[in-house]
Parts: C-alpha cells; structure tokens; sequence
C-alpha cells in the first residue's frame, strides 16, 4: 500500500496532469479526483489521455478528500482556503492555485481583489533554504508557472549581486494551456493556432509573486500567448552591476549545482520549450549583451511540469520524505 | 545490474525516444547509443531533451555494439542485415526498419528495390500467437508505424469474417516525425504548419507489410502528412460481409480484452492521437456506416510510440521476459 | 457607385472571409453586416484582421439588409428562409448555409430534423449547366465546404462513366474554422493543436448534398478534423469501371479546361491545403491505386474560400453579370 | 501595358510572397523571376499556391532583368552590389536584402564580415521625410522585418522625447519563414511545431539597423522562433523621460495619423500576429507599465508582408508615382 493521495478540482489541465504523474509514481496511490460540474464522469471521459484509468470524478467536498494523506488542490482561485479549512489537520495539503502565495496582503488585494488568505510554505525547492522548508511543512503553496520560469533564471543572480533588481523586463511566452481549459473565444483553435498575441500588459498578477520570489524591486513583466499546447519561454534581462559582470551563466551553473531538475546548458546551447514537455525539468543558458550590456537568461519549462502538476508532486515528495524525483522525469517527450 | 542494451541508430527521431524509454525504463542499462555523422556528440546536443543523459554517441560499429545483451537497430533501410551478421548470435536484436517486415521477397523489391534480406519474427504482439512468438525469439522486425495503426483496426475483423478483405481502403494521417529527421524542404515548419499534404498516393511501399498483417488482399492506402509533430490517426473501411453484420466494436474488444496497450474506447467515443502522444497505447472505436454499410474503424496511435520505439520496447520486454508493459506508458501526455 | 451588398450574421468566420473579399472587391460597396449578440460592436473588434474597416454590425433584421442588391447569408441552420422572406423579392440572396441545398426533402429531415425549407438553385458553379443556372437564379445556395471538396473531384469521374457511384470511400480532414466559432472546449486550441479527431463518424450530415452534387448513389463520408485554421483535403476514392479505366487525371483536366478556380496539378504534384490559403482555388490530382485499381482523387480548398465566401461570391458575380473571378483570388497566401 | 517589374531571387519565401503581389497588382507587369538552383523551374512547381501563374524562373543575370522598370532583389547577403552594377542605371531597384541598409560601414563589417557595399534610401516610408526620399530615388533598401517591427514601435517615442533611448529592450518572436527556405535541420516542422526557441541571444544582426532607424542608442535585442509560418510580434520597452510621461498611445496615434498601413488599435486591444497575415499592415498600442513605469509597445506585422514583400511593393509604388496602397492589402487573412 502506497501513500494515499487525492486531487481536488482534478478536470482541468493542471489536474490532468497531476493524475497522470501520480498514475505513474511508484510511492502514490490515487484515492479521490474531484471536479465540480463534471463530477459523477469516468476521468477518461474527461481526460482521454488517461484511458486506463478506471475512475470517475467525485465531488469537491472534504468528506472525498478527508482519507487521504496528501490533497493536491488545483482550484479556481479564492476556493483553497475553505477548502483546506474543511479538511483534517492531519492531512498535508499542495495547493497549485494561487491564494497562498502571497505574503504582501496588500498586493494580493491589488491584482486578485478580496481579502487574502494567508500564505502558505512556498513550493519552489531550488530557492535557498527552501527545499528544507518544504519538507516539514503540511501547507505548501506551489510556485505559479510564470514564476517559475523567471525565479529559477534571475533569483541567482540577484542573490549574487551581478544584476540589479530594480529594471528587470521580462517577455515570457506561454502556451495555451496555461491559459487553462474554459471555453472562450480567444483560446479557440482557429484563433491560436499561426497566432502570437499578448495579453495583460503592463499589469498581470504574477508580478507581485516574482517580484517576492526573485527578489527583483522594479519588473516590467509583459505574458504572450503563444501557438502551442504546452511550454513557457522566459528571455529575463537585467543591467548589470558593477563594471566586471561575472559571467551570468556560471552564477547560475553553481546555484543550481545540486537541483536534479535545473539544467544550465552547456555554452552555445539555448533551451527552448519542446525539450522539457511532459518533465519536469527547467533550462537555462545565459549571456551578456553586446550591445546593451544586460544580463540575459533564458529559461524554458512545460508550463503543466515544472510550472505546475510536475513542481507540486516535487513538493509532495518532499512533504512526505521521499527522494525529490521520485515518479518525475528529468526528460522531454520531443519532437 | 540491469539488462545491458544498445542503439544502434540512435539520433534519428525513433532512435531518440528509444534513448528515452530505456533511461526510464526499470530493467535496462544502456550501454551504447550509435550514429553515422553525429558520433563523437554529446547525445543531448543532438536530443535536447534528453539533457541530463550524460552519454556520448559512438560510432555504429560492430565492436560498439557486441557487448550489449539486445540491440535496438533504428537504421536507414538496407543497414540492418549487414550489421546483425556482423554481432554475435547471442545478441537479440530489435529492428526499427523495414528490413526484415516481410515474408514476399518479390513484394520487397517491388516497392524498396533490392534483394530482400529475409524476414525476421514479426513484432506486433497483439497478433494471435505472436506474444508467444516474439517471447522465444532473438530476431524480431518490430512493426511499421501505419502498419500498426492499419493492422490493429482491421485484423480482427477479417479474421472474424465479419469484413471483406478484398476492398479495404485506408486514408491515414501523420504526423511529420514520421517523415525522419533528414532535412528536406518540404518537411520544413514553414511548409508543413497549417497544410494538409498526401505523398506516395496510389503506391506507398507499407502496402505489402499492411496486407501481409491485416490479411487484407486488397488495399488502397493513402497516407496524409499532418501538421503535428506525432501521432497518427488511420480510417479504415472495408464492406461488411453477409446480412447481419457483427457490430465491429464487439468484436474488436473481444479480440484485445488482454491486450494491455490497445484501448476499444467506449460507445461513442472517438480515437484522436493527441491522447496518445508519448504513450504505447492504440485506441480504437468502431462503426457501420449509415449510407454504405461499410465498416469504419479508427485507429490512433504515437508513430514513435506504438509506432516504432514503444513497440521495439514491448517486443524487447517479451524478448527479455520481462512483463510486456515495463517502463512503458498507457497514459499519454495530454494536452 | 458600385452594388450594394449586405452579409447577414458576418460575426462567424465565414461572414468575416466574406467582408474582407468584399472589402477588396471592386465592384461590390458593403451597405450593412449585421450580427446577433455582437450587433453595435465595431466590425473590427470582432474581426481583427479587418482593422480599417469602419463599420459597425447592425442587428439581423429585414429593415437592415432591404436596401442592399445583394444579400449574403451566413446564418445559423433554420433561420434562412424567414429572413429571405421577409425581405423583398428584388433582393438576390446567397445562403452560405445548408437549409437550401438539398432537394430532397426526405434527406434533410432525417439529417438535420424540422422540415425542410425548399431548394434553392444549387451554388456550384462548375457542375454541367450550373453556371448558367446562377446566372439567372435570384436565390442561390452555396455548396458546403466539404461537398465543394469532394464534388469537384468525383462528379467528372462519375459522369463520364469511368468511376462505379455505388462504393465511394471518402476521408476528409478540415481545419478548425470549418467547425465555427463559438467556443467549445474540443475546439481549444490546447485541444486541437497537436491532434486529429474524427467526428459524426459513420453519418455525417453533408453525406445527402456530396450525393445530390456528385451523383454517388453509395457514399462513405468520415470528416477529421485537423490541427490547422483552414483547409479541406478530401481523398476520394471509387472503384474503376470496365478493364481499361481512363486516366482520371485527363477526365478532370477535361471536364476542367475552362474553369478558373479548379486547377488539375500536372503528373506528379499532389494538392496540398495550404497553396490554397485565402484563394478561391481548388487543386486536383489523380492517379490508379496500383493494388485496389480504385482511382484516387485528393482535392484541397480553403473552406473559408472555395468553400464559403469565396464560392458565394463567386456566385453573386455570376448573378450580377461579373465576371466571374472579380475580386477572388487565384493564388494562396503561403507559407 | 503596365509597368515592367521583375524579381531576382525569387524562389525563396519573401520571393514568392513579391510573385503573389505584384500578380495581384492593377499596375504591375511582371517580366522576369531568376532563381539560382530552380532556374528552368516552373514557378508553380516551387511556389504551388501561385499555381495558375504561368512562368519559368529564369537564370539571375543581368541579361534577363536588364529589360525591366523596377527590379526587386531578394537575394542573399553580399549578392545586391554585383547585380545592381551590372544592371542599367534607369533600372529602379529595391533591395529586399540587407546589404545596403546600414549608413555606418564600420557595423556592417562587425555583423556581417566582409566590406560594406554602401548605403541606398533607407526604405521605411512612415518615417519622417522618408516617404519625400523613397519617392525620388532609383536606389532603396527595404527595411529587415525585424526592423520594421521595432521601428514603428519605438521611432515616434524617442522622437518626441518620452522615451529614454539608452535603455531599450526588445524581445521579438517570429514565424519560421523569417528563417528562409533553406532546409535546416532545426527548421523542420518537427522541431518547431509546439516550440520555442531563441536564437543569436545578445547579439543579433539587425542590431545596428534598428537603432539606426529607431534612434535607439542601447539595445537588447533577442529574436524568438516561433510555431507558426508567418508573423512578427515585437515587445518594446524603453524606460520613460520626466515624471509625468505622456500617454504612449497619442504619441503613436498622432504619428502615423496618416500612414494607411500603421495603425494604432484602439484603447483595449492588444495586436497579435495573425490579424495582419497577407496583409501590409502592421499594428500597434502602448501602455505605461504599473510596477516599473517603463513604456511598453507592442506591433505586429506579417514578416513577409510589411516586413519584406508588402514593404517592397509600398517602396516600389512611391517610386514610380503610384498611389502608396496600390496593390496592397490593409486586411489581413484569418482565422
């Protein structure tokens, strides 16, 4: 008998993928995947990927997911906090959604609106210190996809003291299925597809949490959506500090010396988002402007991997004292 | 110390995602992976998303190759003979190519030119007696991509005399990974992204290895270049045989309800191959046809899944005696 | 002061194809596009593409549209024939929808249920005499998208006696603007890209009109939908008559010579979709399966051009004494 | 008669796209197309979309395009001199290329190697006085489409003084046909459907020519592939001059109140690539971002259209005292 663990709000993209891992890793047995209006479906239906898995959605109520040792809660925003206060002490918790992220309240009220619930454990291992943290926490808050992509390119250079965090622009381009799984005009197929547009400029809600994680004081953060399932490419520049830069790329190469799923690439390679679909793996290659001076750092993910279902079962496994990889791969399904 | 195994052929496409299956895959240890221009590359400079896999290719040679308990061959038609005379006989050998598919030496030289270089055990387990066939074999010539997509629709239904074999027709689209990795400039993403193209229409060389599987005896098949990088998905109809046909669905669910990796997907669902990307899963439904009466089933598979690297896989795990599903994946990697 | 044309329900993707080969039309002034929910937005904010056009939709009633010489329809199935009537007969109307296509009554019924509204006269204009009969009609149906595909490369084969009508095999894959625009989660683009998916397999709805136009009297119709904005490729097949069956590439090339969108490719190039894109132009080619002996015919449109708004206006040039080619294009716009 | 134009160079994308244009155009009569390994090729045999287009590509000397009015070179980098010498001095070029863009001799050498072979009219006619200028030269150079893109983004900022010019970063992903024809093994759709990758990272060639045109005098640069064939999106940002930065939007609006093929969207709507395909449009709209204060604009062209083909006919008309739009579309193909 494994480990018993559940997901809540389990009928969209992040909770497809997480069944999916979770069908997949040794240690975790799947007791419950709740969903709301397609609860009382076989999750096959739903998730045709998923044809095998003998299971039908239940309903999101804490008296499904109360038997399990671990709920992955991947909820519209403003639903974990009830949620999570319904269930069992006892019971460790990974939310993917957003509303414990935040430990400035007041930032969370300026992008999301309401009142803020509180902010959990951060799920980002590869922060320093972090990976400790999560592993004796019961309430963990995993790292938003955007986040993800531009925390891991600039926190250490920033930490290291090479770039300044006070102009840091980041583009990041996403594919679609971050833009998650309700049906709205502007995600159709036929608008998308041969389609780059962005979205949000000048104002999107992640940038308080990069800002919090990455520890950058003034972002320019512009999200486009880009014609593609899945995958994020973040290109983060900052200017440089002091007259002899250290080379950014080395910065990184030692920061993430011990991470099994941070690679800095090799010189001359550049990562790009096909190379990490379906891990949950982070590339990243770095370089000095000629030009400009800036500091620039790539970095590519699978936005539903490293951005979310594969970053939350990292977590879980740390949670519950496993080896960090444990049911997650370090390789890409490519091409 | 797990099964010692090799590829020879290994920075093409197939070869690729057979290095991904075997470095998770629990059993086998990878000793070697070849290539012609590319020895001597790190080999996630050529598969980037196979970063972390800390290997070199060397070069496709006898000598690389021996020490290896199975060998995958994933060459260039006409290089499979040589190379297996020139390993020891007790190296089992996987063939990737065509080769060695068929039984009619006259049909191979029709279509590929050439002498013929003698068939191998024909790898497509779910075949009746063939997982017993493979299991005690040393030389097995794995399945072609649209042979298993075709064959898994259309066998059970000729063998159960409810479809005539002499008028099957197959229309069945593909993916561009399925084209190879040499660079031609209509497989170019600018001319493949939002077209729809037909290739070898009238005469395509998997027609012979299609009959000889399905038991088809006549065939039109038309195969489609599809603008995705995987998967394929083939309709295959063939006129009912007698007054009262057997419903096609019943039949097909009962000629696989063992069969780990084929799926007859429930009443009124229909296959499509995005649910199978990176998996070894073929799904299938069935129907008659309204206004003709002819049998309609569709097929979708992973070319490089079911379609090629999953399948040598499946037959090396028969090979090997290990259980046929080791280190492979039902699920696939959805959306 | 050109004629005076109006498109009724212009928020869909065929109404907005038709606005902008309006826009470019140099005989046609557009005097109203009317919508249902969308009437009162700017055209242009529904339509990017159209950014200049300085109109606004108007609501989809009879007082709107009277003054025009010219309506086109691009209405949702059933409403054609109230609006028609309630507008004045002086009026010539062109319905891109299927409520007027078919004769036979019995047909519609069984397919599309409610009563049938009556034939208009059928808008295909390179069947035998058709494009006489549109020259004089005042009510024209357009043909459907996928009987445009398929008509033009069967109807020859079938009149000329060369081709059986009793067992035609029919795949054909559309791109997704084929499938409209409201939104639907299997039309998401995290969906769609990346996959094919079969759809009304076994009986589709257009199976009476490809009848009707084509003269098959035995048909197999799967429709696929394909990861691509727009584009029809259609690979029909029949089986040949008498032991000498012509060569069916000189039967279309024949029935084609004075056609000036159907364009039959010479020996050895095959249609493909996207040399189509944005034109009025059909591509053919055809060949003898050399295994079945059925002749195969792969045909690509743009469903949006030659089969939607390019065919309707190729129609209404027709039933204003244009030329015929004004204002359509001949070309695609590729890559 | 029309006027004779001819293309050098034309069996390439923005080669093609030249062909597709000037065949549509009221004015142009189109003499000669030269290709280098296609010569003696029918043109629909490589461009098939311009099937219908009844030419041979001839050789590319200067024989064969002596005879023309306007000549337009789509040749690769270091070819236009040579040609342009052997070429009568009545002869108008316009070079698609960029051998003759940049007035500083010293960037060229740094970028591209080699001697430089001289400046030609800059060809972007929305900047100041450039129109005047385009109109009485013999000789223009039109501007790279990544040039384009940023240009009309940036130039109108910094001119008027809002923006900092020593700080801007621009971050542009593109279609795969910017990348050319040649068969590239990175190219293939494989790798580029569901893909993101950047390319010449800190140090790209068309560096010096945008600030040359935009006034910019610090640049980060970093161009992004993109899956999909056509389109350019530019995210500019440069940091804002004085404290109460004017509205970034008016700016714009107000400068390209007269050119027909800029245009500034309304308040709200964001451009995105598709919206401007086949088109010569390219779109625009600012923003003050609310956590950095820098300015961010974001544009949108077809590369092939404004920012090659469309943007050399635009060029070609001026020149020869047409009307700037003649045979040019403002409305793009989609979805």
């Amino acid at each position: 008998m494994g480990i018993r663990v559940a997901v809540a709000g389990a009928s969209g993209y992040a909770g497809g993928e997480l069944l999916r891992l979770i069908a997949g890793h040794p240690e975790l047995d799947l007791v419950a995947a709740t969903a709301h209006s397609q609860a009382g479906q076989p999750v096959a239906a739903v998730h045709p990927q998923l044809t095998g898995l003998d299971l039908v959605f239940g309903r999101t109520e804490p008296a499904v997911l109360a038997d399990a040792d671990l709920v992955f809660l991947a909820l519209p925003h403003g639903e974990s906090a009830a949620l999570a206060a319904a269930l069992p002490d006892g019971v460790r918790l990974v939310d993917l959604g957003a509303d414990h992220r935040l430990t400035d309240a007041a930032a969370w009220t300026r992008y999301y609106g309401g009142s803020h619930a509180g902010a959990w454990t951060y799920g980002l291992p590869e922060l320093p210190g972090q990976r400790a943290a999560i592993a004796t926490a019961t309430r963990v808050a995993a790292t938003g996809c955007y986040a993800v992509a531009t925390t891991l390119a600039l926190a250490p250079l920033l930490a290291a003291g090479v770039a300044a965090p006070d102009d840091v622009v980041v583009v990041a381009a996403s594919g679609t299925s971050g833009a998650g799984r309700s049906a709205k005009p502007h995600l159709l197929g036929s608008e998308v597809m041969g389609d780059l547009s962005p979205y949000k400029v000048g104002a999107h809600q992640h940038v308080p949490e990069i800002k919090q994680a990455s520890g950058a004081t003034g972002l320019s953060f512009t999200p486009v959506l880009a014609p593609m399932p899945r995958g994020i490419l973040a290109t983060v520049t900052a200017p440089p500090v002091g007259d002899n830069p250290a080379e950014p790329r080395e910065v990184l190469a030692q920061a993430y010396a011990d991470a099994p799923f941070v690679h800095v690439l090799p010189a001359g390679r550049w990562p790009h988002t096909a190379a990490t679909l379906g891990s949950n793996s982070c590339h990243l290659q770095a370089t000095v402007d000629v030009d400009s001076g800036r500091l620039i750092v790539v970095s590519a993910i699978d936005n539903l991997g490293k951005g979310a279902a594969g970053q939350a079962v990292q977590c879980a496994n740390l949670m519950l004292g496993l080896p960090e990889t444990t049911g997650l791969s370090v390789h890409g399904v490519a091409p």
